[in-house]
């Protein structure tokens, strides 16, 4: 089997605003090969620079683009795959937007591996043949209310709701004092009910002051969180280094940033995280997602998605660490625009018992509704001295 | 003072070719004020994914692009440039490339705010009053030959150019054998002399193998390289600290592709390196490589350029780390296109006593040849929706 097109698609909201909601446009990329088998994957980057990576002119042999180095490749099995890989980032060496635009690429090429096999996609990455897909017990992301009030009714609608796990996220914690941030806490707890799973995000309040961040993880341990999330800056290994060896009663997650598998790598050794949460859509794709889960495996911390785009990039998010039953929690996109809540025909959806899993549908198991998502097509042209290197096609 | 526009402009050679010649194409940004001041800076990096950052659309909070972060703003004291830097790395966090392409604009208000205090550059970044510009030892960079015998002559030809110190690059290097490995640095060693600085930069080509690279650190240091660089992949951080932890008794260097601080702090702190590269036009700019050095300065290892591109760029370079006498060596590009030779009026020629230094002239001290850019000036149009969001200007 041949790659004959490699096409991405930027598709976006009618009014963009700076909340920090990521679901406001993607970049969708579908890769075609010459059996007629199509496979599609999301970005979760800028659509306009990672478009970029896919045309950009070649400047030396470290700086070639993804289409330049995927058309015309054979594409037979999951070595392929892994294969083109390395030949498209070894390519783009120079080109720092890479990773996160390769991710589109490389979901699309388990897509139509997967589809071409007749397997699903996580039983390809694993390699004992009786390979299970566990449910996971999803969590919903939210942000924390202005006011401990606020937080508690919005985790008494998720109890309601019936999510038995729920992370909340930023807004005022860390921005009022101590006695804030403890009362929030309190108020999540409290609403959501003792049984259920509480995370706290703290998005990246408190920098490089470690101390500080040490300060909460004893002040919200009465309260049992799961994990608290980012007390620091994504560079601030170091920090996160001084913080875990002082042993923290609530563990540390962190991760959401890594383009690469370095940047993952870091933050496990060096940084001495228990969850670390990869986003598939930034770090290069499941090939490199997988690479981290067995990395946690290896150090016996648990890996966890970050998902906030469609059911397209959770199901590619799931497929990484299905096989892993300890791996147990779902980041699922309870919210989100519209565009990302219909970009799939298919949905992962929450089960009669709380809980949600693939199916063995070859491939990623959800396919893409060309026909909703036309409407948020944003057409594009580059032009280069006089040649046009892109221009956007119909979905 | 407020800045009124920020364009970066596209320049290349009319052939590319993927020969590891990153001088080929450029990305130039030149910023202007209300004062009339302007200043220039260059980015090595893809110059259409670069320039993509610099006017993608807003997606949400964490990706705005450069020329919105920027315009309008106040620009009157270094404060002011480091506030500017923090604030487009944060308004661009989610843009992975906004590193590479921030670096030329970094420089830009560098030079802006040296001409408009009336101080080069070097003098800003330090906070001693008295702080001199010391004058370096250039090394010109080269490849091996393709055999022991043209690498000989390579290196004889070098040392009657006067240069005192080279640096050899990959090619045959870890490709046909440890003995043709030996060779080669024997033959670079006798064709530059014995009182030479010889250089080794292997290339990334050991990937994560410590024990060949030790190996040859030792089978190479009879020849008394000052360094054996990149001896293993760029993101080989644990490999590189296995390899330092058994002492090599040559010291190793490193970094040329460090895209962050952290990058660079990783390799400084896990992978033990003594030499540390940065460019200039990665990392973020001026900015972030002074923090690299300064760090450096903490760990007592050595801060190097890594600069392949215009004599802009090895102004930029030569600034962050002119006032430390003991940072000894200038990485000098000796070759490279028309285009990277012309760019600038003033070039910082190797003086008589085979020395490189910055002259007391305010901002980097060089000046775009506009003149002589025009005829590589690539016009480069991007349409968004019906929008068209970026349109070349003339130089």
């Amino acid at each position: 089997m041949k790659i004959t097109a490699v096409q991405p698609f930027y598709l976006k909201m009618p009014q963009i605003t700076d909340a920090a909601d990521g679901t406001q446009d993607t970049l969708l990329v579908r890769v075609c090969t010459d059996e007629g088998i199509e496979g599609w994957g999301e970005c979760d980057a800028s659509p306009l620079v990672s478009l970029a990576a896919y045309c950009c002119p070649m400047s030396h042999g470290n700086i070639i683009n993804i289409c330049e180095s995927l058309i015309g490749e054979t594409l037979d099995s999951p070595k392929d795959v892994l294969r083109l890989h390395e030949k498209a980032l070894r390519n783009g060496l120079d080109i720092q937007q890479i990773h996160h635009a390769y991710s589109g690429a490389d979901i699309a090429l388990w897509d139509i591996i997967g589809k071409k096999l007749g397997e699903p996609i996580y039983r390809l990455l694993d390699d004992s043949s009786d390979s299970i897909a566990y449910s996971k017990l999803p969590y919903a992301s939210v942000l924390f209310g202005d006011t401990p009030e606020a937080t508690y009714q919005i985790a008494t609608c998720l109890r309601e709701q019936g999510y038995r796990a729920a992370k909340f996220g930023w807004g005022p914690m860390g921005k009022f004092g101590e006695e804030n941030d403890i009362a929030l806490v309190r108020a999540a707890r409290e609403g959501m009910g003792q049984d259920a799973q509480l995370m706290i995000d703290a998005g990246v309040v408190w920098g490089t002051d470690h101390e500080t961040a040490y300060a909460r993880a004893k002040q919200f341990s009465p309260f049992s969180p799961t994990w608290l999330e980012e007390p620091l800056s994504p560079d601030a290994i170091e920090s996160y280094g001084a913080l875990s060896k002082r042993n923290p009663p609530v563990p540390i997650a962190a991760g959401e940033g890594s383009g690469t598998y370095r940047m993952a790598e870091d933050l496990i050794l060096h940084g001495g995280i228990q969850f670390v949460q990869i986003d598939v859509g930034r770090i290069g794709g499941i090939t490199v997602a997988y690479r981290v889960r067995q990395l946690a495996e290896r150090h016996g911390i648990q890996y966890v998605n970050h998902t906030f785009k469609s059911h397209l990039s959770v199901a590619a998010s799931l497929h990484v660490f299905a096989t892993n039953e300890s791996f147990d929690l779902l980041e699922y996109p309870a919210a989100g625009s519209e565009l990302s809540q219909n970009l799939t025909v298919e949905r992962l959806e929450v089960a009669a018992d709380g809980r949600v899993r693939l199916t063995d549908t070859p491939g990623l198991g959800v396919r893409v509704d060309r026909e909703a998502m036309r409407k948020y097509l944003v057409p594009v042209r580059i032009q280069v001295s006089d040649r046009e290197i892109f221009q956007s096609l119909d979905l």
